[in-house]
């Protein structure tokens, strides 16, 4: 856990990892300055099985993603470390998504035969949630880096979270397999052409009805649609708000309606998800949203939990080496 | 008006355009089967002054954009020659969109010094509308086209719409100039170096926020933004059906609010929008929603008249010739 990552580091990192040990039953690893977490602990009088690595440095959240090759002693690159060593089974951090990403590529190093890893986001569907990614560790891509992605996304789904045969699609401006931009044309031929539960292209209309399980796309696409989930919910509900405050009637109405915008907001909220994997890399990390809370970093924590559970990385290893045994007698001929 | 474009017509339409010539004070033409024409307009039971042009073919929803060039006595065909003669001030149409752009290049012809003609689409935003452009209309972009487009929107939304000095952002994966793609970057650097109101770079959490006037992005993210809008609108709206019908008090808040949820769905609805100009061609174009009923087709009109009132097609020939005259010399040296 790198306790010092996020804009509300290191109190709230601290309280959801605290959270975590008590009710997923796991052990952190909390990573950073040693008496500013101890400080944390100490409010909160209550300390389950943990244990401290101290790191002097911090990496702020508008530094350049290059920051982790410059502070060797900061707290997101000796977590990345220890993920390495395989002293923790999952990394975890709300620090910069850049240098999460070429520290993920750098410490840990990619899974062979993986060109690019990709970071998943969850997104609330009408069916529960999907898998989208990319969600902007790359702005651009080439069809065969959407091929991995659908496979990282796939195996992500099925062992991770638990879907089986989990539906692929693709992320387009039409739903017929000739329509779309040069990228997504060739895309799909590859898809098509795997061995993935491919049901084809899907139109921005159908990103949360539930239809797919993974939604494969760009970077550049993946990051604009993320931030406008977020966007447009939140203008929805002002709009909601203003609405509600005109007219005695509705003042009532809303006051009724508490309970259930409660519990719509939560179903929207990013908080419950708690956090994006980073997949293709050597290690099951995890990045939470910068402005995590505590419930937001415990619930970063189980995702990080089910991704090593799951066993993803050995399972994306042993898929590329087989792959590469395919591929090279053909290559040979 | 295009009487025989759309799902729902030539009922749908037919009705539209008569309020439309009741409520705007208009003179419609309805192009298309004469006697379909007159078999609706027999049972509204009133006639304002109307004109009927006879067309004896229909291009179907789904057929191909080059069936303009088939089916040259089909209602859409003979409405953009109308157009393109100056019969009429502006031209709708709820047909097929493909047929529409390739129609309104090859019949009714770009604007000199307009590379490609981009629809527009007016997206609901906390503080009223904003222009999103290109919303589908070409795939691909490049940088330049990026700046037509702004250009294109800037002077729509000036004189069409009536926001002076209209604020123009670009659509990306960060606020920073120097993040982005390769298009989006380079289209940064054409932007600022331009004489537009250019406000910068907008992330897909601010297209709603009413920051922007006019929002400038490639037809491949403008079609995913746009059905993401509709799409996500939509299952937020279920959820919360489903959310209220838990619980008696919840039960009795939706009853008291349903006049405020009207309300929201209206500010949220395409019907109220009307339709998605067309611009860079030698005329006003408008293409309404291929779900159109009478209330859609009857705003669409209204967006036409402001597009033909708002002379912004002669604007933009002045702009683009003037440029003209900028550009020769300097490429004469």
């Amino acid at each position: 856990m790198d306790a010092m990552g996020g804009d509300r580091a290191p109190g709230e990192v601290v309280r959801g990892a605290v959270w975590a040990a008590e009710e997923l039953g796991i052990e952190p690893v909390l990573v950073g300055q040693k008496e500013r977490i101890e400080e944390v602990l100490g409010t909160l009088g209550r300390r389950p099985r943990l244990e401290i690595m101290d790191a002097r440095e911090v990496i702020g959240m508008d530094e350049a993603a290059m920051a982790i090759r410059r502070k060797r002693d900061s707290s997101m690159v000796r977590s990345l470390q220890l993920l390495r060593d395989g002293y923790g089974a999952a990394a975890v951090s709300a620090g910069s998504t850049g240098g999460l990403v070429a520290g993920g590529l750098l410490i840990v190093g990619r899974i062979r035969g993986i060109r690019r890893p990709v970071l998943a986001s969850v997104l609330p569907s009408l069916k529960g949630s999907s898998l989208l990614l990319d969600m902007g560790a790359h702005t651009e891509a080439r069809p065969e880096d959407l091929l991995q992605s659908a496979v990282m996304g796939a195996r992500y789904a099925e062992f991770a979270l638990g879907i089986r045969a989990p539906r692929v699609a693709l992320v387009n401006n039409g739903t017929e397999a000739d329509k779309g931009s040069e990228l997504t044309k060739a895309a799909h031929s590859l898809l098509a052409a795997s061995s993935l539960n491919f049901i084809g292209n899907i139109e921005g209309r159908d990103i949360h009805s539930g239809t797919a399980d993974v939604l494969v796309t760009d970077g550049f696409t993946g990051n604009v649609i993320l931030k406008h989930t977020e966007g447009l919910a939140s203008a929805i509900f002002a709009i909601l708000r203003e609405e509600l405050n005109q007219g005695l009637g509705s003042k009532l109405g809303a006051l009724l309606l508490k309970p259930a915008f409660r519990r719509i907001k939560r179903r929207m909220d990013y908080a419950e998800y708690g956090g994006a994997p980073l997949i293709g890399i050597n290690g099951a990390l995890i990045k939470c949203h910068g402005s995590s809370n505590a419930l937001a970093i415990m619930n970063g924590i189980r995702v990080a939990r089910d991704f090593a559970r799951g066993e993803v990385v050995r399972r994306l290893t042993d898929y590329f080496s087989e792959e590469d045994d395919h591929e090279q007698p053909e290559q040979n001929h």
